[in-house]
């Protein structure tokens, strides 16, 4: 067993025999089912770094959404030396450490694919250095070319039409969570330790491929913790021994992050669930009288600040795919212990606390890990910071436990995964919308007329047969799935080979589980198009004329639509989800990752859409899917909870990967004043979640505010108006006027 | 089936359906079994360029063993412009093609490894370029940068006492022949057309790790030929198409080779069998009247001086394993088809007389695939250049036939391989003799004192016993075959991801065969041990004072040794091979690849030696080693016959890398004059390879003539002197002291 003198005063052993940072918690952590009186407002630094932070992020915008772009250096640990947010007031900086020399200024990171870094600097009117291109064009291939080296024809037709979308080959896949805890419990010598025992029990000494790329990757893994107390010491800290302050805590704790988003550009980059463990040791310095309240809420405060700041170069069609610039910095508070005590701590609030400090924020992508028998207080007061920013999420602990425990962090908007003990293989999406309309016109794409997917029998009488059409959908989902998996198999494969997370593989455990997170997209516009031929009558209304394919549809009488509690429509949604599953996952996956789906689509909903023809259940050509597992916009008839006990019919187990609800309730829907909604609130989520659904966002505001917003943008009261969309926060005037308009066009209740 | 312009006149059909150079060889090549009376001298422009070649290389030598290296530019097809011998006198080329921009400088190829690359500028006086370092170290990881990172600690041991050694593990694996006469007869673009074909029928969908790595070679391929397509652009010459004239064949052919060697540096790059298909452009020119005699040798002469001219940049440490700067550009000559027919043509008599036109040299590697059946004359012609020159090797196509057919070459010193149908992971050798002091000392290293091997027990007698030794050396020969197999596995790992050779590969089927070639070195030396161990009485007369380890042997008594024709030495040599090859052939292999071993040593042997201890069979610890599979120095005491005769008894279907044997023999031996010596040494030939024996260098030159060279380098007579080593020939003059004196210590047969 281990002991260091900086572990004095913690219990437990087990975190002491070896790396187990849950063990730690548990053993240490103060549970707290007090109210928010105890919180403290910003300090005069807060409020003076975070004046400055504003006016940069009012400089960047005025500037297109860039403030500035390497264009010589190569990102990395070392890259630079130590950057401040405003050189001249530094010392007011509580947790120092940016990712580029200056603030808001965005890396050149070139090995996910040297196109898009140039493209990125080029769409903002940077020139990057050309001998960098010649780098890595002639001498180092990169992630994305060696994706496109190996794409069959069959992938990039897939992908040109966007059946299959959003894949991460061109840039980080991100959603890799390293346990930056263990930073600050362990400090980096005892890491590279156990990391060179882990390597020499690498394998029996048969070298197979499986075996050489382990060990490769732990020497990788050992260079980076190296790199990251180079990379503390330019700050004049040296990690290499454990956190001994709660300052060091959260400094130790934020340059296992730094390191992250130094190396690493996937679209999400999540912090994971840091709240409760650092809150032991605030707690330990509060009462050992080595700091004030005040001076808590400040370590926090200045932490959020800098998960406020992380920054990619992305380019145009990136941008259209997320909007807002997110980055996916998510961070849990809440939930509870597998022991049934609660995880709250006085942090938890000092966290939702920072959308009041510093007003509200899209990032840290703050998330609260939900039950109904969370204590009342802090269900509440995080009601109470819906109700009043609109900035946070909830995700049902409870579900949530059963499969990943009590140290789980969402890895992206939705999806948990076990903190430093798993990670995951991204997978973006798979159009299943488009592919009812390629099952019942053989392949052939509407958009394009072009033969993308198998030459099967179309559909060829006027009036569609459910079971015909089912019996052409199973065939055509098979087909997608197994093009889908592969296309995700080599992705993964050239991802590791060219553009591996050796930083935060650092943080994680050696004998990492994976997940292979496939998605769905277009569920709801299948489940009501299945509905609508099964009880209404579809008949084509129009046929390409060369080709002969469906381009329209008429569709008479009525019919159930899935987000009104009507199980005829629901029952399709539940065998949807589990038809497709089933196909994900009896294919191989690279190094046999474990299949998950999810039932969520960011703000992508809005591009794929566009290339998705005219639907069955009347949803016009080019128009948004709906986002996630939400209705259809227009389908929810029967009040928010009706839409709410749909979507608990999907079986979390079955999208382990996550089942995204976005909901916005109009705030007089929701009570006559702030206490009522909250208590309103606090009811619904309850009753939603106790019946077993995955995660909702909540949006507290109505349709006016958002027409007026985009009318008058530069209103004060709009600079940092945030909403929740699908599986994050955006700054409402980020979004662009496309995107504004479907947010406009969703469902706002108006009653329960 | 393709018809191509070009092809008018040529027979077959085969080879117009599928790419398949052995077909078109079978059908159009004309067999010559006349003597060499219709050979052509030097043309003027040979002897002009030939004689500035020879000023740069007494320049060369004069500097120290390198005229010139490059410091700044990365080595790739079109990394340069055209290069010519002398720019003044480029029209006089008639074959055209540089390795950088100027004759015999030495290109910059860092994939490998920078600290190869870079050591070796700095060898020689040079500085390499510091942005170099910098992107070959930040940015792109080298071969041997990723061999190191997967090491384990019993894997560097093994490697720092050199018991496993020579790894391929710090520059090109090399051993793999392109199918350099594919770009003559088919033309850059049908070669892409087919690659691109093979792409699309990579795999049936499934995207496991092997089909994507293929996918993604293909496409590096495909590119490789892109470039070469670039490359011969530069010199003027679109290789796009078929060559029409023996010209062109000689220029598109070499444009092949050179892109193999501008883009890897392996110990062997191999030029391949390319004299019978040449032989049928120049034939067909011939008869056209289109050339003269003088005209088809003087392009012979050109190609075969560019052969001459290949070179890389090396470190101290690799020339003491391969002395004299060797590329193994090897190239063949003779051999018979299987239908029986002499494959002998005009072209073999022409490679044979460059060695006349342009006097001795050690490269190309020339090697005449032998057979008793070949035409007399050839046999004869051959043997006098033997006898006149001692710069050709011998090996016996009658049993190479029966595994590679009759389209092999030879991809090193004496390894075969298909040509265009298989590539070679290289595995230099483990060393058995050290191997077997392992088993009497129990895994502790004689000369370091350190536990490399495992601590199995160690004999403890001091007399030696033969089944014990035997016991314990099998064991410790199963620990080392799997030590060794796992090496090589992790090293080809890392060089097919990280030094690729696309350029060599592009011209080889993409359904490739693969043979894991590993080695035996000191195998005369194990023989004769357990002989002397089984036969005479070995006992253990000193032991380290601190381990108690066998330091030194008493050996008593007479014992058979092997190299006389004694079965009772001879059956242990067979044992052993067998042995071994077990032991390798039943662990995991790298992409499947097929386990082959080897007896051959190259100029290894000295080095091998000085780690090797004091060994039963009386050999001094320090000492070099008996090459290949030559009986040990001092051995033989039977003639030249009775050592030949233990050879034969070694079947080559267990060794079918290859069994070296090296002799010398006084002229005085062979015969009063030339004549006599050139038909008894037929008659030698003729006898062993009948036996079955695969190889035989032939050096005819005595003992005085080593020693005033070695005395008197500055003698015009010795500027050439080229002898035959261990499976490459060298200017004697180019060996270290060292090496010179091993080569005059080795036996010099004075009877038959």
């Amino acid at each position: 067993m281990v002991e260091k003198t900086q572990w004095a005063g913690f219990k437990g052993r087990l975190w002491k025999e070896e790396i187990n940072v849950r063990d730690f918690i548990q053993n240490n952590y103060t549970p707290y089912d007090g109210d928010e009186s105890f919180l403290a407002g910003p300090t005069e630094a807060t409020n003076k770094l975070w004046g400055k932070l504003q006016e940069l992020q009012k400089e960047e915008r005025a500037k297109g959404g860039v403030l500035d772009m390497e264009t010589k250096v190569v990102t990395g640990l070392t890259a630079y030396g130590p950057g401040y947010i405003d050189e001249s007031m530094k010392d007011l900086e509580q947790v120092v450490g940016l990712q580029t020399d200056k603030p808001l200024k965005r890396a050149f990171m070139p090995y996910g694919g040297i196109k898009m870094a140039e493209e990125s600097c080029e769409n903002y009117g940077y020139t990057p250095d050309p001998e960098l291109h010649k780098v890595f064009t002639e001498y180092h291939k990169t992630h994305n070319q060696g994706v496109f080296d190996a794409y069959t024809p069959e992938m990039r037709a897939a992908r040109r039409s966007h059946i299959i979308t959003g894949l991460p080959d061109t840039y980080g896949r991100g959603r890799i969570v390293g346990d930056y805890r263990r930073v600050a419990l362990y400090g980096i010598d005892y890491l590279i330790k156990c990391k060179e025992e882990d390597k020499a029990n690498c394998g029996c000494g048969v070298m197979t491929n499986d075996v050489i790329q382990l060990r490769e990757e732990l020497t990788d893994q050992i260079n980076a913790l190296k790199g990251m107390k180079a990379m503390a010491a330019a700050y004049g800290y040296d990690i290499s021994e454990p956190a001994t302050t709660a300052k060091e805590a959260v400094q130790w704790l934020y340059f296992g992050y730094l390191a992250a988003i130094k190396t690493q550009n996937g679209a999400a980059m999540s912090v994971g669930r840091v709240s409760t463990f650092l809150d032991i040791y605030i707690n330990k310095d509060l009462e050992a009288g080595k700091i004030t309240e005040a001076e808590a809420q400040e370590l926090i405060d200045h932490f959020v600040m800098k998960c406020r700041m992380v920054k990619f170069a992305r380019i145009t069609s990136y941008n259209e795919l997320f909007s807002g610039d997110p980055t996916w910095a998510t961070l849990e508070v809440g939930g509870t212990g597998i022991d049934g005590r609660s995880m709250v701590t006085k942090n938890d609030y000092r966290f939702l606390h920072t959308l009041e400090n510093m007003g509200p924020s899209p990032e840290p992508n703050l998330t609260v890990l939900y039950s109904s028998r969370l204590p009342e207080n802090f269900k509440k007061y995080a009601a109470h910071i819906s109700v009043t920013t609109s900035s946070i999420q909830y995700e049902n602990d409870d579900v949530m436990k059963v499969t990943w425990g009590d140290d789980y962090s969402i890895c992206c908007c939705v999806s948990a995964t076990q903190t430093g003990k798993e990670m995951q293989f991204f997978g973006a999406r798979a159009n299943l919308a488009k592919c009812l309309l390629y099952a019942i016109n053989g392949g052939v794409d509407m958009k394009s007329k072009v033969q993308v997917g198998p030459a099967y029998k179309p559909v060829t009488s006027d009036v569609l047969e459910y079971d015909e059409v089912v019996a052409k959908f199973e065939k055509m989902m098979d087909w997608l799935a197994d093009l889908y998996v592969n296309v995700l198999n080599l992705i993964h494969y050239m991802h590791d080979k060219y553009y591996y997370e050796a930083a935060e593989m650092a943080l994680i455990d050696t004998d990492v589980k994976r997940t292979f997170a496939t998605g769905i997209a277009g569920f709801s516009h299948v489940v009501d198009s299945l509905s609508a031929i099964k009880y209404a009558k579809v008949t084509v209304s129009e046929r390409d004329p060369e080709t002969g394919i469906a381009m329209a549809f008429k569709t008479e009488g009525d019919f159930p639509k899935y987000g009104n509690d009507d199980d005829r429509a629901d029952d399709i949604a539940v065998w949807l989800l589990k038809s497709f599953l089933d196909k994900i996952k009896k294919r191989h996956t690279y190094r046999n990752s474990e299949p998950t789906t999810s039932i969520l689509t960011i703000t992508s909903n809005v591009v794929y859409g566009k290339f998705t023809g005219n639907m069955p259940d009347g949803r016009k050509a080019g128009t948004p899917l709906a986002p996630g597992a939400n209705p259809s916009y227009g389908a929810e008839q029967n009040g928010l909870l009706a839409s709410l006990n749909s979507l608990t019919k999907l079986p979390y187990e079955w999208a382990l990967d996550g089942i995204s609800n976005t909901q916005t309730m109009n705030p007089d829907a929701l009570g006559h004043d702030d206490s009522e909604r909250v208590n309103n609130l606090v009811n619904v989520m309850d009753g939603y979640f106790d019946q077993g659904a995955h995660h909702l966002n909540v949006n507290v505001f109505g349709k006016d505010k958002l027409l007026d917003a985009m009318e008058h943008p530069e209103k004060p009261e709009y600079a940092n108006f945030t909403i929740r969309v699908s599986g994050y926060a955006v700054k409402f005037i980020d979004l662009t006027k496309e995107q504004q308009m479907d947010v406009i066009s969703r469902t706002f209740h108006d009653r329960m």
